[in-house]
């Protein structure tokens, strides 16, 4: 604890950006506008042409799956043929000079390669595309939650991503290629779904209907499940990890769309790579990481309660790592903030890698000996003897998912308790290091491979002490627990996290204890710090909406919560006043009340419905004025299809030129606004906004007083805002950031 | 198509109960009601108590799902013991007889013990609480869904259950256990987390703030969780089903907790089976039913392709099962619904089942070898050579869960062709009459043994016909994919259907075929007719909301869906007007809108809040009246205690008595009533309402105009009126049936 107090009171010294709501961050609207152009159109479909659209559907989720399955199969052929190219060239070199000395060149040959990877995948992702720094588990988090990162959907992040990952896992750093599949599946499913690229100017004019924040999260949804699929071959887990991050409304018939595209990824990934594995038809690697079909050890469950032992040092460990990981969050927020500065800490965390597994390698004296089944691609034989290798090197001088499957799969005796020791020590410290360097990976595989390494060890110790040959003296187990524990106790997933490992692990007897392990590891986690992506979510100021409002918030109403006074619009409003509002960039609101009568510094009018900031800007830019109209008689009018063409992206209100004659026209929104938009009165509790917020996936919710006249306005970060700290409620300030 | 066309003009003939909407049904409320009452105990509790309720969340799930784990166990055993008895005792009858004749004793011993059992099962069931029939699972569905189903989450409900569904199983019926295993860990569950029995006149004095429908909902999904948990050792399909049937919200503390129920519910089943079956500690039986560690069999997903055939039969065959059944519950709702009736029919079934079974192993010829590893608990030699046994009998001479186990793992040439046949038409015959019994009994594993048996006959001839002795020559993995095909076929669950088979098998490679099966059989038996519980749910004419509104039913406005004109009350209102509405039995109203200033006959008031007849009659009960207020100033201040006492069986307002000059006195409801009850503009689409009521759970939702003016109140028969036919949108009617 006296660690623990002593980091936790260095940071109060800190400014704590996590105290902090930033403005930057605007909502998604997951409640669709049902102004009349909507209605008219849904009137006129048919049920066939609702029934066209479910196909539709379905065949989006089929692409998605599909090609979320080719993008993890092309990062893990091409890490495979890198890393392949990389440790061969080391290890030749090694062994020219391990006989004549001058082992410090190999060692310098190892440490460039890596930093020459590192670098590549650094420049991409610092220069070119920030957000695809990390494991993108965050933002997709946000992402479905409600928030717009900037950016995070883009085909070139995916492009910087796919890249990112494949060097720095190629360049030996303490990551896993696992997490930047989500955020790769996502970004798949974003752009099939809108049958468009922005990025590319391409226009494919199929899917328009989809081009809302509705449908698009939906199928954003679909994406990051056919990443977790993808990753961990996992699709009952992609599914839960979709709707434990994201959704707020469960729909049979979505969820089972989702899962279809699961289903697709991890059969597609895994048919490619029996091609490439020369064994085309042999499915046996559902996923970039799977433990192992050989993982059929026997199990009592009995000894789940033998396990317990470990469930503590899971969260703790975790909660280490958080705390550690957060303290160096903040340093690099303050200190390394520039491009250039970024791309060295990684080279230089590379060539750390690289020095301190070469001098691990070469000290330790853990010789084993090489046998017939080994499963060892690289073995080093280095200082040991003929048909010996060097069992250190199996964990660091090989990639993570193999080091994994060593740990969970190596008969007993193949590592020592020292070897196991030291490496747990080292790795534990490069992968807080790594974890938050602008490169892009994954915390999945290093947080196993630390926890496999310490439950291995804990399994050695007590076979050990119990001294008997017995069931107990397999030591696989252990590790597979204590990788559940140590990843459990640093991203305190739940329900996803028990499924994503029982489905890797392909047996579902180590279902119980893995759930006791993850639950242990949550709950003595969450005592000390929050988990590893949401920390990350606090320090970049999100304002992310939680399950529940805090429990102790039932003392505020919206009348307190909520924003005003509002910015309103009349039924039929002068396109002047539109343009000033829009253009107010102190203010910058997105949503507009509609009333009826009212003039500026009067009482507020009733509620007549609600307009959008982008519906504004597509109106004025189709400069839809009523004078106009009725002097052109040849004007189009407006249909919803101009609305979804300018969509995500609609233009900023400076690049919409309106002239002085035009600012005395009137604009006659009655036909454009949504007219139902959900309103609650000034008394309702925090607890019941959020709630209706919150289920409904809303941006906007109107606050009105007993005449229906508008008050105020909730938004996102009025309720983000509130939060229960440790001494109760807290609120967050708003800040520009 | 032709039978079908038949059946289907056949059906035109008779009323149709489905395209009615029962009157008797209410809501549950899943809309706290948050009146001054609530917002003063939740703002006086601090942290610590809601982390208080947290923990105390957590010891009834654990509870529900050790309680539900029992019960299981009871029910394993209980049958075991009850058909080994049965079994043994026919099996030695026959084997007496057959040497000399006379086996017509036997068929007579047989037939009457069925009978006898069925028979004690039937008569508990049709007399003593008749909502213990069938499977349950529609029930739940109902109750997850927000329908009140009286009497479904009662004590003696649950006692019946088990005890008739160990008479119907041990009677040798075409039935399953494990359907019921779902409403009895419903029903553990309502009963637990409300800490009392009101059929045995109980109150432990404990959990009393889950006394309401919101609470009492969330621990329901998680007995329904522990249940299906339980039956099939399914915990995460477990959590799936509960989502999938009645989650309108997803909360991650919530399924976490579902999820723990599950867990603790299959483990407590599994070791105490472990010690029943001698074994202590070997926990191979996670569930009633598991398809066998055993089934490690080689799967290539290639394969899947090969299953294609199936995916088409499971569906017809389901839908064909569904239209027979849909007929015969039709006929028995009109000619069949006397009890003593019921009994006979179930009598009439129990000896029909045994005489066809007697029928068919007398006449089949099909001797096999009896190994020595044979899992035959009875095999039957009858006419078969010493050392051989009846393969007849072994499908029909036995428990189905074990006939469905042998149909899986019997090795190849297990049985011929031609018993398959005959036996899959017969079983197929028996389980459509029997489903709809007066008795409790479950469709799953019928289901499973009739897929079973032409699957396994479809992978004979498979390998008949390629004529190799290769890995295609394994039935067993084919009787699998049949399984599936029919259950999904007749129940057409999706996710949590996959999930549960997956689990069942334990093992995880054969979800993507299953996924395959379930789907083409959902599409394809969707063509012809709804699924089993659909069915049955509407012919119960139960006001059953769907995920969404009908697709075309952006017409409808909340104006014309909703009920009025609304009667409303005062915020002050005279005790005599609300007892004579309440005692309107024309009307029935349970939620009534308080208004401002308000007379009869006269313009709407604005809406000011919300008031349920439950809380009136509370009110009304302890007769809290403004004048008598002030005369005894001893008078107790009305608690939340008091309205948590009286859930969830309100007197009705008959029993209360008001005298005359009570009925002078006034009532101040603005403590009572929820003064923030959600509203919607009279404009607002059906979609959107249905949305708002659907996300939030609502029982009512009030219409204004835009003077906040109470003009309508939508209900949930308001909106399940309105549902899909096959020429678009139809209207069921409303009846008091």
């Amino acid at each position: 604890m006296t660690v623990y107090d002593i980091v936790k009171s260095r940071l109060k010294e800190i400014p704590h950006n996590e105290k902090l709501l930033s403005l930057k961050y605007e909502s998604l609207d997951y409640d669709n506008s049902e102004n009349q152009l909507f209605l008219e159109e849904e009137r006129r479909m048919s049920h066939m042409g609702f029934r066209c659209l479910e196909i539709r559907r379905w065949v989006i989720c089929g692409l998605i799956g599909f090609l979320t399955g080719l993008i993890a199969c092309l990062i893990d052929i091409a890490v495979e043929e890198l890393a392949g190219y990389k440790y061969s060239a080391v290890k030749q070199n090694i062994e020219k000079f391990t006989e004549f000395g001058g082992l410090s060149i190999s060692l310098i040959l190892w440490a460039a390669l890596n930093s020459a990877f590192v670098m590549v995948g650094a420049i991409a992702v610092a220069f070119f595309e920030p957000i695809a720094a990390g494991s993108g588990i965050p933002q997709i988090k946000c992402y479905l939650n409600g928030v717009k990162i900037p950016c995070v959907v883009r085909l070139k992040t995916l492009a910087i991503k796919v890249f990112g990952v494949i060097c720095s896992v190629a360049g030996g750093l303490a990551v896993g290629k696992e997490g930047p599949m989500i955020h790769s599946g996502a970004v798949v499913a974003a752009g099939v779904s809108q049958g468009r690229s922005t990025s590319l100017k391409k226009d494919f004019k199929i899917f328009e209907y989809f081009r809302r924040d509705t449908e698009k999260r939906d199928f954003v949804s679909a994406g990051a499940a056919a990443g977790v699929s993808a990753a961990f071959g996992a699709p009952v887990g992609g599914v839960l990890f979709s709707l434990e991050e994201g959704a707020s409304f469960w729909n049979q018939m979505l969820t089972w769309r989702i899962f279809f595209a699961s289903m697709i990824s991890t059969f597609t990934l895994n048919f490619f790579l029996s091609i490439y594995h020369g064994k085309p038809g042999e499915l046996s690697s559902p996923g970039l990481i799977n433990f192992g079909l050989e993982l059929t050890l026997e199990y009592i469950p009995f000894e789940s309660f033998l396990f317990f032992p470990y469930y503590f040092p899971g969260g703790m460990l975790g909660a280490l790592f958080n705390v550690i990981n957060y303290w160096l969050t903040i340093f690099r927020i303050r200190y390394i903030h520039r491009p250039c500065l970024q791309v060295m800490e990684a080279m230089l965390v590379a060539a750390v890698t690289a020095t301190v597994a070469f001098a691990m390698i070469y000290f330790s004296n853990d010789c084993q000996p090489l046998g017939q089944d080994s499963t060892e691609e690289y073995p080093l034989q280095l200082f040991c003897a003929d048909g010996e290798y060097n069992s250190m090197a199996t964990a660091f001088f090989n990639t993570p998912e193999r080091s994994v499957r060593s740990l969970f799969h190596n008969p007993p005796g193949s590592y020592n308790p020292l070897t196991l020791g030291v490496f747990t020590l080292v790795y534990f410290v490069l992968a807080v290091w790594t974890y938050g360097l602008t490169v892009s990976a994954g915390v999945f595989i290093p947080s196993l491979l630390i926890g496999a390494a310490w439950g291995r060890l804990f399994g050695i110790l007590l076979s050990t002490i119990t001294s008997s040959q017995s069931i107990w003296a397999d030591p696989g187990k252990y590790a597979l627990i204590g990788a559940a524990a140590q990843l459990g106790g640093i991203v305190r997933m739940t329900l996803s996290l028990t499924v994503i490992m029982v489905e890797a692990t392909g047996n579902v007897t180590y279902g119980f204890p893995i759930m006791l392990v993850l639950m242990t590891a949550k709950i003595v986690g969450d005592y000390f710090i929050e988990g590893l992506y949401d920390i990350h979510i606090k320090l970049q100021s999100v304002p992310f909406l939680h399950w529940d409002a805090p429990p102790t918030s039932h003392w505020l109403t919206a009348r307190e919560v909520m924003s005003s006074p509002v910015t309103c619009f009349n039924r039929v409003e002068r396109v002047g006043r539109i343009v000033d509002v829009l253009s107010n960039t102190s203010t910058n609101h997105n949503g507009f009340p509609v009333v009826a009568h009212t003039t500026e510094n009067e009482e507020p009018g009733k509620i007549c419905g609600l307009i959008l900031r982008s519906q504004l800007i597509v109106l004025l830019k189709h400069k839809v004025f009523v004078e106009r109209a009725s002097s052109r008689l040849s004007q189009r009018r407006l249909q919803l299809k101009d609305f979804r063409d300018a969509y995500p992206r609609f233009p900023p209100i400076q690049s919409i030129h309106v002239s002085q004659d035009e600012r005395e026209c009137m604009m006659d929104l009655n036909e454009f606004m949504n007219p139902t938009p959900y309103t609650v009165p000034q008394e309702t509790s925090l607890p019941r906004v959020f709630k209706l917020f919150r289920a409904l996936g809303l941006r906007h919710l109107v606050v009105v007083d007993d005449e229906n006249r508008v008050v105020g306005l909730v938004t996102r970060k009025d309720l983000a805002r509130y939060h229960l700290g440790k001494d109760g409620l807290e609120e967050l300030q708003l800040a520009q950031t």
